[in-house]
């Protein structure tokens, strides 16, 4: 609940205004806080085995969800494209194309998951519950009329029922985050069984396949190829399910965020900001960071397939592992630390004015940056502490040091020029250095200039507008601002790749923190789990966000 | 990181103006995150007696950020003592005269438990470490100086050194939650180890005296009288201390947001929104409210005192204390429930205009409050799936699903009453019902006026402009008002009277969700401990900060 200004630089005088916006804002988060809640309550339940609740109730606590959150989708289309009044305005910066395209690509992924999912459960359907069925199958459709929904209408700025919409939109984003909940702890035990089972079975002697274990029940074996093939498929599937919720749950966030939202005129609202073309995805580069970022993405695949290969083999090539893919790592972390760094380095030279301008969809990017970083800076801190605390020192506990202390940093330095960058004007809307000589215009607020009725509307600080003796500044400035920009596009691009494979790594299943016994005899198995499972979520969330921020920068730039 | 809008609506066009804003917040936020993690780490760590973090490592953390900060503070006020311009602006809204004397009062009561640790530290100093001793004495001289600086810097917007107070501010704010996260486990260990030995003895094999713990070693027993009444006397003063960190770092927070803020010149300032006077602490209320109030608390205590009578006994009167405790908790959460509601039923007739304006220490206020009712809700939903899900149904489990379901009744309609009252305006300040006739009047966007030089400065909405046509109007509405005003009055102290109850209870000891059987046997000891101890010290922060709260509406009322 963050203060809303009376009226913001971007909110027009016309139409109808709301009387209190935060009460309808209050009821409808509090309905997603209790929403949430319960959902939590029975996904972490049903994630202990000691714990009465099974994952039949979490599957029919999430099928209820989806079929209500549909229903009301379909309403919400309904009534739109009946009312042409419902939505006056829509907002540039919501839903951009990659976005959108993203969700799209996860969605087609959790479709694919679905059906090795129904074909899974169908394998053994005489002794399953029949929501165990059911559940995928209403998922598909669940997916399949959120993507429609989104594609459609993520830019709205919706002006009927308010309340209502308000109350639907928190609805559908508590069920997404609730499916990513019960996604992210389903991965987790998956995980640790197959940890337990392999090299930490001394460690964990209590975690013996239970009632949520897919393969259990000794009345119901996953004994056919087809099975085992399905079973396997939906488990390398989930990470793509993972990143939809996510995508999808932001999205919504921006149109809950815009609903009763007063913008200026389209026109005017496009002026502003910087809305993405789709023409300006390919984009003049030195080159140098594509080149690099590939290079670095291929190694890291071929590292990737190495760890997993001699980590799941008999056990004597771990230590080697390890060595491989954290020398991997650092090479990597500290690379993009330099390149970061030399981004924010390029910004202290830039002269283009800051964007202040009010705009939900970035103010949610930089609170997501910050918030998932928090995952991994917490790890970090964790192993930090035990290779200081710790009294045996290998060389796997100072490569462990090193990599820690360069995931702090990596993310440090990558989130200030994220930020930084999303801040910057548009290109071209450089300010001049002489103090302005028009009666109107005052640098000291320049927002102002939008309610004072004699200025013409944001003058000097949009693209558009920038013409007669600034013109001729723009063209002479115009090889340098062009070369630092042209930098900006291949730090972008080279950070982009980077994050990519920081992604999958982890999103497929790499878990050094496991296999490296240094935080584990330091802390105990079930402490650190605890810590690695609550956390590493939110840092594979952080890099897949961090791509697209990148992508909005690399366009930008 | 909220959005900052370019200008809000009390900002002034005069004097220097930040580039850019947030850059200079995100340094701050990323120090303060990063020290933070640390001390979580650290105190984490230290509470496991698996893990080999001692408890004298984290008092060596603590006591260094204490001397840091308080070096900091000492500089800060040396600062703009000698610098007349460095605080131009001051925020009426921040520090209320009652959270500065709860803050001093707080203080002293951390002032006498520094005292008493240090005692009780002193009886066995031949074998503690030196920083056992050296803590407490830290933290005194931390106290008086942040108390201090606190009192006479609160409403400050600085304007010097941006960056540097930023910072500074951070740091001390993550100093004061630092101590607040030690002394929420430490107290937390402590009640575990009382629960353990008494009641839980054979849940909790486990959990024995262990390194942490005050009473071990052998070789250092606190046997003599005196070391017994400092031990038991520095826990039961536990609860002022935790809330006086949390008083001090939201008034941190608020004096981080107001940095390089411009305000209108102060008499303006002062003008917006309702500035609490100190004489109005006293009003006319009916007298219904605070008396039924007192009955409340008063039974309340003694309903407690039996309850931790019976509990700590032999344990054949666990099941009687428990139905007395649960039958007051539900009788006092079902008024409370119902009063919250009848204010809201009030209010949907007050004809009040709501306060838009921006507002740090609202804003926060609305954030905690609906922040720490979180922990509360938390608890109560994993009560109410244990008591459905699990099989035996006694009377214990009926009171405890009730009681459950009551909180979080009684946490939403009172946040929904508390944080609707906060952004009322100014009594008086109804709002005529024609349209406005005035030509530099408009209702749309009332704040655009402050930038038109040719309308007086905030017409008709503010309190002290209120003259002309519009004061007939008042006067014919005076009575009515009054009545709602009053009844409003009574509402509140009812509230506040239950909070503070509500407060003393589980601050001072109570654990009810122990000594029912319900939910442990169903989570697991370990599982349940962990869930109460996390949320439960958010729920006890919910009461103090709602009591301040309800203060605040109740001197506005």
């Amino acid at each position: 609940m963050s203060e809303e200004p009376a009226a913001g630089p971007k909110e027009s005088p016309r139409g109808p205004r709301e009387v209190w916006k935060k009460g309808g804002r209050l009821l409808s988060v509090l309905l997603a806080v209790n929403v949430l809640l319960l959902a939590c309550t029975l996904v972490s339940g049903g994630a202990f085995n000691k714990v009465a609740v099974y994952d039949t109730d979490v599957f029919a606590l999430l099928t209820t969800m989806m079929l209500l959150a549909a229903l009301w989708i379909a309403f919400y289309l309904l009534r739109t494209a009946r009312c042409p009044d419902a939505v006056p305005y829509r907002d540039a910066h919501a839903g951009p194309i990659w976005l959108r395209g993203g969700l799209v690509l996860f969605g087609i992924c959790t479709l694919v998951m679905d059906v090795f999912k129904t074909g899974y459960y169908s394998s053994f359907f005489e002794c399953q519950s029949a929501i165990k069925i059911l559940h995928p199958l209403t998922q598909a459709v669940f997916v399949i009329v959120q993507t429609y929904f989104l594609w459609v209408s993520a830019k709205d700025c919706v002006h009927v029922h308010l309340d209502l919409t308000r109350c639907g939109l928190m609805f559908t984003l508590s069920t997404n985050l609730a499916i990513w909940m019960a996604a992210v702890v389903d991965e987790s035990v998956h995980q640790a069984g197959s940890h337990s089972n392999a090299s930490h079975a001394r460690l964990a002697p209590d975690r013996e396949c239970h009632a949520r274990c897919p393969l259990a029940g000794g009345d119901c074996p996953c004994a056919t190829t087809v099975c085992r093939i399905f079973e396997q498929g939906y488990f390398y599937l989930y990470p793509f399910n993972i990143e939809y919720s996510l995508f999808a749950s932001t999205m919504l966030y921006v149109m809950w965020k815009n609903v009763g939202r007063l913008l200026a005129s389209s026109t005017h609202g496009h002026g502003h900001g910087h809305p993405p073309s789709r023409a300006s995805l390919f984009r003049e580069t030195f080159f140098v960071g594509p080149v690099l970022g590939l290079m670095l993405l291929l190694v890291g695949l071929a590292v990737f397939v190495i760890y997993e290969v001699q980590v799941s083999g008999d056990g004597g090539h771990t230590q080697q592992a390890l060595v491989t893919y954290y020398s991997f790592n650092i090479a990597c972390l500290g690379l993009m630390t330099l390149v970061s760094l030399s981004g924010s380095v390029i910004y202290r030279f830039d002269r283009r004015a800051m964007d202040h301008h009010k705009n939900p969809t970035r103010t949610l990017d930089v609170a997501l940056l910050m918030g998932a970083a928090l995952g991994q800076y917490a790890i970090s801190y964790y192993s930090i502490v035990a290779v200081v605390v710790g009294v045996p020192r290998d060389t796997l506990g100072a490569l462990s040091l090193a990599h820690a202390l360069l995931v702090i940093a990596q993310h440090t330095f990558q989130n200030v020029f994220i930020i930084e960058s999303l801040h910057r004007g548009p290109p071209g809307a450089e300010p001049h250095d002489a103090p302005p000589k028009e009666p109107c215009l005052t640098f000291a607020n320049p927002d102002a200039l939008h309610t004072l009725p004699a200025c013409p509307p944001t003058p000097s600080l949009e693209g558009p507008s920038l013409e007669g003796p600034q013109e001729a500044m723009a063209i002479i400035l115009a090889p340098r601002a062009h070369w630092r920009r042209r930098c900006l596009r291949d730090i972008s691009l080279f950070l982009l790749l980077g994050n990519i494979i920081l992604w999958i790594m982890p999103a497929f299943g790499a878990r050094p923190h496991f296999s490296n016994k240094v935080e584990v005899d330091f802390y105990g198995y079930s402490l650190w789990a605890a810590i690695v499972n609550i956390c590493l979520p939110f840092g594979i969330f952080y890099r897949m966000h961090a791509v697209s921020s990148l992508l909005e920068v690399y366009v930008l730039a």
